[in-house]
């Protein structure tokens, strides 16, 4: 059997994730990482029946022992010598905006934990099937795309919490960018700089009219993009934002 | 007659303003601005031996008279009510790695009427143009694009007089991007950290194999990704490098 | 007796954190805290012989319980209504130039858990004396500095762990001076960019000379004019290095 | 005789470059650059009769040719070898907030003539007598010193005139502080976020207190702050702001 490539999506729910699952599953077998199953299964099934194959695995990103363990089920899924061609970072928490003295601690370190550790769990599980996909010679360079947000480049106040670990999230990002570059895989960070229009948005901005909202299934294209520019131009890092947003 | 829709790239060589042009001529008639008709002229036949629409205006964007009379010619040639749906700046001048004790001030005076001045002609002449593609209700959101590079966000020792014009330049597009995004033109900035592989750089870098250039048909490719963004999820800033650039 | 105005440093060693502490020994009764006693002894005899006065106590910053329970030594110390004019940060930890698939998860836990949570764990705990300085009226507005380092705004290849950390603090910094700063109390941030001239760096850079590294007593002296910064005038970010660095 | 060290400001009328004046006039001779002689006659009385030492020049930072003759005219007061302890470069122009496309074409030469032109010739000119500055090893190493704004690190919508100067005029001072800290010579960049208490502004802000404005004798002290750090413990960039400031 030929090695397969695959892409991975970790923080699969009604929005981006989703989107971004659905987009790099018309090329890619998907693995679709969320806590809880209720994230994954309607979108697996809606993969799997229109043609694409995707595999839901229950995995908490904050935990290293899960995301290994999860791993270890992609293999047995998909081959020993599986390689990726994207690994798609999308998982957030910890956000309250709260006076930073009324701040309970577990909302702080949700953020580290799900942003920061998260993070790390994700590119140290997925960078060595991403460094396979480089030696399979995956038609696009192998891709590790990180979603941020506004608070990854400013920490407003009373958003001390989720600040401290999208940042954190951003330097892990520009940290194996600058390393994994050379090794052929693409890391890429990207800025979201509004509200996504997923259903739990639904009702929001809607004074604002139809285009007040970044498009979810827009979000997915320009990580499509990002993943499909070859090794002589990679971006580090987009910012993405709907027209009329207040920057 | 129907109202036309353009594309007009500032800074046509051959380099990244020919590839770019290239690009946006498989869809829109295009216009070359270029000081020295050298530089556009063969790129003018070409695409109009290939089935596109071109024509090459000599204009120096740093006169903002050169600038408007160049505009008065795009509107005999495509009629009063013309829109565009892209414009590219892609000037840059002043470029001279010395010390600043020793840097002439008509190198200094380059960068800041090339690169400041001229991307305050071009944008002045060409955003009604862009406007008015608002209006025309043009497919993708009319774009206005600039070329950075790596002086646009580091000021290095003796790179005084290319970094003063970049960051200026830096500077105009993301006040632009401000104030015309909502009003759906689409403004960005690109950082191009790196050698392009055009016919001057053909012997650089060579020892650090095929990759180690950006590719101007590459760049080309990036800004059409933007220029075809919707106006939900706009872009300000992309930076590109190769893969195997420090950074 | 009259409510007193103290000084809490954290992360005391041989090097910045005791020359910090002796700068504002001048002025203020000051809180040494450190997880080693050995790291506050010899200091604090030295303040308290040479006419200051200096408590040392045990704490680890990276667990709020322990934080919370040196405060209480504080204020049983310094009295219950005891203020604060100035708390400065400056623990670090989970430094390792390593590859970033062979970094041990607990030096990235370290990083997160000394920089991030430990900042936040301080500045929970210091933020309401400093309020209380505000209340008494301090000479000068209360302080909360943060010690950073080069890689609390560039992530490089091989500092993914060190980098989250440091970001993750300079984040909190930035989303406490916008919150505290309308109270009167003034939050800073200091990007120590290069090698600090300490008993553990004695023998580093050596062939560069004598001004090739930070001083410490230096570094104290900029955060005592941080300190004394009016509220009219108040500075969240410095940059510090040696006039020879290379950035 | 014995050579002398001066200090040079540059945009003295009455607000920030009066206090920096005054301020520097305590320790060094100082020379008041203003195209008005208005904005420097009684500045300079003031110091001459309050026991220092200041001469007015008139000079048009934007024009090498006057600020040329303005050093020849420093050079017969001071000596052929006199050496700079201080230059300080604030001087701006161009500040016109109006929509991009009604914008005169002046208002944004006035901006690149003053901010950049002019720092370039400013810098031009006095690092030659800060190098000698440095040779006659002056108590603290010689300074320049450039005043920036808000608009020096965010360009806003309507603001691209002010913005494109500043950002080139933080270009030129990043560039200039690599180059020429190690030759000894402490170049900064100030970015003052907010309006500074002057007369001009006297009526501005009063809603909101006596602390939303920022004291200009305190920049003057913030200055004097960045010219006293030793050569091992540099600053290049601070902002400052008041405390009540949104940012």
């Amino acid at each position: 059997m030929a090695s397969k490539l695959i892409a991975i999506v970790a923080g699969v729910g009604a929005g981006t994730g989703a989107s971004v699952a659905r987009k790099f599953a018309k090329k890619y077998p998907v693995v679709l990482l969320a806590r809880n199953p209720e994230n994954f299964e309607g979108l697996a099934n809606e993969i799997n029946k229109s043609g694409g194959h995707a595999i839901g695995i229950s995995a908490d990103v904050s935990d290293s022992a899960s995301v290994k363990s999860a791993l270890e089920k992609v293999k047995q899924e998909f081959g020993q010598d599986v390689g990726a061609a994207a690994a798609i970072f999308n998982a957030a928490g910890g956000f309250l905006r709260k006076p930073f003295l009324e701040l309970p601690e577990d909302v702080f370190n949700t953020s580290l934990n799900v942003s920061a550790r998260g993070g790390l769990n994700f590119a140290q599980a997925t960078l060595p099937l991403l460094l396979k996909g480089v030696e399979l010679k995956s038609e696009h360079p192998p891709s590790l795309i990180f979603t941020g947000a506004t608070a990854s480049v400013k920490a407003n106040a009373l958003m001390a919490s989720f600040a401290t670990g999208k940042w954190a999230l951003r330097a892990l990002s520009q940290s194996l960018a600058r390393e994994f570059g050379p090794q052929g895989v693409h890391v890429s960070h990207a800025i979201i700089d509004g509200v996504i229009d997923i259903p739990r948005t639904k009702g929001w901005l809607t004074e604002l009219g139809p285009e007040a909202k970044l498009s979810a299934d827009g979000i997915a294209n320009d990580y499509w993009w990002l993943h499909t520019q070859p090794v002589t131009n990679f971006t580090w890092e987009i910012d993405l934002r709907p027209a009329i947003e207040k920057w």
